[in-house]
């Protein structure tokens, strides 16, 4: 676990920081979409970026959180706020469910990623890693969802969504057991995820339906 | 507290699985009946299932989580929804609120019983603990409502639930007071509070209503 | 940080009493309106009486609760909310959106002083205390009105409210910089936060808007 440290320290921020305001795009095109004022769309992105990583680490007892100890993440997703409401507020944006997919999508491989990672690094068991990981990753869009006064999408989506978190957590607990590099396995994890995710919208992939009665 | 943690290490998780179990079928339920996909009606089931006994960790300070601690659980629930949905998928199966109601009768007593041993096991006051009883009991609904984009039908059901779990809590409180046996006031505050959420959903009883105006 | 210990001991308590009571009063007036039962009244005005605190102890890992500490303040709100609801039902009482300003523009400014002093107290940069001191005010209401199924008002308002608490962070950031006494700090910092809320609404105060399509 010592190589996990060193790069840990330099690489996971970055990973998250990238997550972070993927996450908080999409929260930001939501509540614009609902017409929130100002502040409503700073709130919903700043949970939406930061949701899904504070209940991770409330979850696993972690303190500082990683926007405390990375205050540069606070500001980034700040200043990311104020550049898309003054853009959005310049030109007419149409902000389809399609436009929201694609930072949505990079948030979930990489928040994935991050839970996993995090869990197995505090000796937790591959089966809660996984779970952590998807927690992570489909959290910070839930709680967009209920904010915004909406059954969240993952869970009724009828696409694979959460599914695909599921899928990068048990690639990242497969390579981890192989012993590969920490770097690889979050990686591969991310990737497998955000392929997944991407394969389900392109081909139109649904889960099975309920009876129509 | 010494014979506490001799019988409790084995009868404590063993009422907590009944109790996780028979919220998550409630949680699967509802989720059915709002059409939700697959996974969502894991998500709820699992949120249903551990919702309140982790809000109960969470405010308590204690880790781990008892589905961490006994990762059998998580296996079982998820046993249950997919059992649920293969069920729910073969035969079409009317889910009326009356259906919804058994289950969550006795999930509310067990978790109840058990929020109101933990918090005393921890010292806090029997007020606390009552308080701590109640949101183990009535939390794991209200999430599991929240998620489903309605007010949690412990908040308008004009019928006691929330009042229920509260009297179990002080006949456990009173037991305790009395020096009887844990188990005893474990299996009394449950019984109570499930005779009593029945009686209310039998007779009808209604908690006093507003004015008509 | 020794003469905040000294009086921090007995002000901040009774500070934390008056601000909680005035958001259980926006709290009960809310699930009233909603007709919500007895008992929802009483949960919604505990949530948003504790949720903003409890939700600021949580994020700082701080233990025991300000209400488990001081348990007189659950039986203070238990009582308000018994109260209210005879009130409420003796006679017509008409809720309108102005009643349920005047205790949330005071709980927003109490609470927002309270976060950002106990940030400082445990060490946390500047950022974020204004930002849990934020936290703290809004997001009493924000639980508040998800468990009301309702769009939290803070975000859709269109007049300031969440930024009445950052400017109020913001002079107690400044004072504290400047050495004054944390009394003087908090008193300014709930002041300013109340004076600009009440600007805001006395003089119809907007947020820039979204483009008309």
């Amino acid at each position: 676990m010592n190589s996990f440290e060193a790069w840990g320290s330099t690489l996971l921020p970055s990973i998250e920081l990238l997550a972070t305001l993927a996450f908080a795009l999409s929260g930001i095109m939501e509540a614009a979409r609902k017409r929130m004022d100002v502040v409503g769309v700073c709130v919903v992105g700043f949970l939406a970026a930061f949701g899904g990583g504070t209940l991770r680490d409330i979850l696993l007892d972690q303190r500082p959180f990683f926007w405390v100890e990375n205050e540069i993440v606070l500001w980034a997703v700040l200043g990311l706020c104020i550049l898309s409401i003054s853009f959005m507020r310049q030109r007419h944006f149409d902000l389809t469910e399609k436009t929201l997919q694609w930072p949505d999508t990079l948030g979930l491989g990489l928040f994935t990623a991050s839970g996993v990672a995090q869990s197995l690094a505090l000796g937790l068991s591959p089966t809660v890693a996984v779970l952590m990981g998807t927690i992570t990753g489909i959290f910070g869009g839930v709680l967009r969802d209920i904010v915004c006064n909406e059954i969240p999408v993952s869970f009724k989506d009828h696409r694979p969504y959460a599914l695909c978190s599921v899928a990068g957590g048990v690639v990242y607990i497969v390579l981890d057991a192989l012993n590969s590099e920490p770097w690889f396995c979050m990686a591969l994890c991310a990737l497998v995820t955000v392929i997944i995710r991407t394969l389900a919208i392109w081909k139109n992939w649904v889960l099975p339906a309920w009876r129509k009665d």
